[in-house]
């Protein structure tokens, strides 16, 4: 039994060949430069960086729940992460993001080469394409990955296909749902909730243990252990992002600080401020939410948000969560080895720092 | 045996009730009136328009080589049909497409509700980005659909399953070549003639047919004639297409006239003007290829195409290849009665007026 780290030694080569291989053959017709740059720094994007949680996550629920294959597993989970993939990719060309894991997200990358090669056209929405494709790819990877195995038994792995579509369905009702609220003027906790609860718990957290749970034990799928624990674990992580996002440590977030007020994402924190924060504290938020940040603001803005009392009302709701999600491990049926790893997963989300 | 007006009578109804009811499930959790509105508008738009070409070539190859499962056959290619809806909603926010089938297109859509409803922010980005995720909700119900079949021998249906997945591959690539062609400022004719092979020859024709004769007979999945047959349709397709933009009828064509000559895209005809036109045809060319094209303007780039002898020379290729693939079907050994089935549809290809 693998802790994270363990895990990821083990899972990142895996991933690296895979994505090498199918990028070879996806580029094999094409003999073009340009085309086959694209390629070969979407590829290393995809696999030089990334926590591996939902992976992981899905391996410690199939070894929880008694699966015996080990390495299969961790390869099967390969699945979890191209789809994982898909997503930042293309959420990065909705949010604009510029940087992902520490590195020059696919859109932006692309619109650099476009320039570079005194390309016409209206390149930032070519280049956005661009990306939005190989998102597709990684997306189309994933499902095949999925669907193709032939290591579980076939009744476990058509219920672990069905919980991965369900999965898919959610994520985009939840990005959905996230793209929207950054157009809305006025706050709306309810819609802030279905999308933490949509893009977040079921998502990076329910939803993996789900899977695994199922490939090891097929009458583990509608287990409530998995939804309560991982909507404790995902309202904890959602927020504790939003968080990061504001006063996380530039250099360690490997994100575009203060993106999501730039970008008029509603979080718990923005909805703090919209409704307890004092008069002067709302005009000034007004005047920031939604433009872009520069840095000569960050202090500001994050005085704003300390000093209104919506950083510590975060922090409180995270902890909480992050309480009543070992409370839940602690008297879950589990053996002793597993909850030591679930224990050890949850206190390095707690003290990510990015 | 139905001819493809009989076939689009059964298919509609059912592809109608399956993305009725997906759609209805994808939704149940939401209570918002913009994202419900956004659901219904793309259902209407998927079941709305579109001549079920690629479905009904799979059923058709399906019967030629044996196939007996009429009803599971049809019911079946549905998966093609939404991973097809998926490809044009992404085309045409890649493609700013504003009419599609006659209809508004999602992402153009979007952005007046956004406008309507006094929303904040970019709001031409979020529409697109509303319309990118609908066409990824498409993808996945086509994906699921194909994977959860249960009607077919699994070994026809992992063996179909490949052919799929190839498809996607390939047109994935075909449209990152097609992007990325429009910000070109020389022709190339390697690329345009790749485009061609990947984005209409093996998706619209040969890979629907390998699918639909690997369903009936897995020994046909490797067979030249689709190759040979469905690169014939794709080139003549292809020009066709092009062709259309420039001279169709605009209340015929159902898509906005002359969009590739806006968006800079090269096809047949650019590419003949700017090897074979006059010095004063080339220069006007290159003063409206890639500029919007106002109504005003819609007639003297007509005649430019057609006093350049770029119209007359796509034409010839168009009618040669729709005979050369008559001619196949005529040597193959297929029976009487679906020869004539392919001749009646490649003659409604030949005849389509969008």
């Amino acid at each position: 039994m693998y802790n994270l780290k363990e895990f990821k030694n083990i899972f990142d080569p895996l991933l690296n060949i895979f994505v090498d291989k199918k990028m070879g053959e996806f580029l094999k017709s094409s003999k073009d430069p340009f085309i086959k740059g694209l390629g070969s720094y979407s590829k290393n994007l995809i696999t030089g960086g990334g926590k591996r949680i939902r992976p992981y996550l899905a391996y410690l629920a199939y070894k929880s729940f008694g699966g015996r294959q080990d390495d299969k597993a961790v390869n099967f989970f390969i699945s979890l992460e191209l789809f994982h993939n898909f997503l930042l990719i293309h959420d990065d060309v909705m949010d604009k993001s510029q940087t992902r894991h520490g590195q020059t997200t696919i859109h932006t990358h692309v619109l650099e080469k476009l320039n570079q090669n005194n390309r016409v056209g209206d390149l930032k929405h070519i280049a956005d394409a661009q990306a939005i494709l190989i998102g597709d790819l990684l997306f189309s990877w994933s499902m095949e990955f999925f669907t193709n195995d032939t290591s579980f038994d076939l009744e476990n792995l058509t219920m672990a296909k069905k919980c991965f579509y369900k999965t898919v369905d959610e994520v985009i009702l939840g990005q959905i749902i996230d793209v929207d609220l950054s157009t809305r003027e006025n706050t709306n906790w309810d819609l802030i909730e279905e999308k933490t609860r949509l893009k977040t718990s079921r998502y990076s957290f329910v939803r993996p243990m789900q899977i695994g749970a199922i490939l090891a034990n097929k009458d583990y799928g509608n287990d409530d252990f998995f939804e309560s624990l991982g909507t404790k674990l995902g309202v904890a992580f959602q927020i504790q992002d939003d968080l990061l996002d504001i006063i996380g440590n530039p250099k360690k977030i490997k994100k575009t600080p203060l993106i999501d007020i730039s970008e008029h994402q509603q979080t718990f924190f923005t909805n703090y401020i919209l409704n307890n924060g004092t008069k002067y504290q709302k005009e000034y938020f007004g005047q920031v939410f939604g433009k872009v940040v520069t840095k000569g603001k960050y202090d500001k803005i994050r005085k704003l948000f300390i000093e209104s009392g919506s950083i510590a009302a975060g922090k409180k709701i995270i902890e909480e969560n992050f309480k009543k999600a070992k409370k839940l491990i602690e008297n879950s049926k589990l053996e002793n080895e597993y909850k030591q790893k679930f224990f050890e997963l949850i206190e390095l989300i707690e003290k990510r720092e990015n």
